[in-house]
């Protein structure tokens, strides 16, 4: 198959599949410089054409007061911050050190707040960074704790090149929890070496209960290089009903939304259950 | 890449490659009729290859007394036997029911033993049956117990068409560890729906400490449609440094491995890290 980039329609259309498959937040777009992400350019246009259902939420990523104002004009409910717990990373990433991004959102959420839009924060590096290697726990707790200082909802910790595994995850998010809240930690764990499910299978034990995935495995990060997706929402979805974990979404629908968005951007899906169901 | 059959000196080498990345055990093959399964037909060329590795053993899969006869023609020190859990894919892989097999496996461990070979006994279907559907566990404990009190000195549980999920293999492995000492228990998890990490760290933490693996994640069963190989070593081995387990294994020439056999059978590695590393 021969690789597409995705158009708004094809965006929107996914986005209202995922909604009827029993999807509650959908992370829709984000509002970035397109000179830095061109493929988010029509994260407006998107979000114009989706038929929005009520207690569906479509957040958007916003990293600074220009994007939140796109984001307002969107009429969007929720959005997200970004930080990082790695400086190299966030130097590469957002062109700026840590502290300095924390200092940037703060307007953003007072801003935000006044307009009573929710505002998430996510935490990247969390179990490693392309640029720096190892990271410090403590560090991704004082990150994260600024950010729910600062008036973040909820944090989500992501390991954004998927070299964690079970034990470090867990002592990662124990070390986090001792600052912030357990029950609001997100865990977002990409797949890049097929840990996802075993570390988010570990860390369900210390008591989190978000999970961030994408359908069909799809995504990665400009800024960290061979990194993929997100763990594949379908797969994990299988994993919570096998352990009888409610979530509410159709697996099946699920699985048809992976195939279509594969179909529309000419690959196969990154993902063990849609690619399997094509075997069998 | 062109799909191809493997030959026999591209198997050796790879025996070899894989002995030489501290494989301690490497399946080798099996003396299966080759009109069932004509790939396995030159083990016996396969194994007259190999420069063996003192400390390292090759098993080979064996059906019944004829393999047997060629396994110790062809001077190997380990086999194994392979029974079910489930008693429709019992009739489809090995033609008989569960009781008839354990009964045609008996003079096969008696002459085994008389000849100072060692047998490991398989069970498949252990979590689900591509024909029958649910398993119970107290059958999978059942085949398990007779083949340990037959004389095999370790029960590998197959989760042969990969549906198993956390909860569902600590109950399963619990309730066969009622039977046979956990010790004595391996696990043989395929990875068809992207759950065998997930599961094989859950598990663990019941004491099992001997879990079997594919290089580059190759392998099916042509009795199971749609099953992919048993979970990627390397993805294993990856979790488990992580977790600061020692298996002895160099992770590097175990990827060199994967992509050796990988080039050979022409396709990608079913593994995410050899796959990873690929792309960065």
């Amino acid at each position: 198959m021969k690789r597409r980039p995705c158009r708004p329609t094809s965006r929107s259309s996914l986005i209202e599949r995922l909604a009827a498959a029993g999807c509650r937040t959908i992370e829709a777009g984000s509002f970035v410089s397109p000179k830095w992400v061109p493929r988010m350019a029509d994260t407006a246009e998107v979000l114009s054409r989706i038929s929005r259902v009520s207690g569906v939420s479509y957040p958007v990523l916003v990293p600074n007061m220009k994007g939140l104002e796109a984001a307002i004009a969107a009429q969007c409910d929720e959005i997200a911050v970004f930080a990082s717990a790695s400086e190299a990373f966030s130097q590469r990433n957002i062109n700026c050190s840590i502290s300095e991004s924390l200092d940037r959102f703060a307007p953003v959420l007072a801003t935000a707040r006044d307009h009573g839009i929710r505002v998430r924060g996510y935490v990247s590096c969390v179990l490693g960074c392309p640029y720096q290697g190892a990271v410090d726990a403590k560090e991704v707790a004082s990150v994260s704790r600024r950010l729910f200082e600062a008036g973040c909802y909820e944090i989500s910790l992501g390991d954004t090149i998927g070299t964690g595994t079970p034990f470090a995850a867990i002592r990662m998010v124990e070390t986090v929890a001792e600052n912030v809240p357990v029950e609001r930690l997100a865990l977002h764990f990409h797949d890049t070496y097929g840990q996802a499910l075993a570390n988010i299978y570990a860390c369900l034990g210390l008591g989190v209960s978000v999970v961030d995935a994408a359908v069909g495995g799809i995504g990665g990060c400009p800024y960290a290089k061979g990194a993929t997706g997100n763990v594949a929402t379908e797969d994990l979805v299988y994993m919570l009903k096998g352990m009888d974990v409610e979530t509410g979404i159709d697996l099946s629908q699920l699985i048809d939304a992976a195939q279509f968005i594969s179909e529309k951007l000419g690959k196969s899906p990154n993902s063990h259950l849609a690619c399997s169901l094509d075997r069998v």
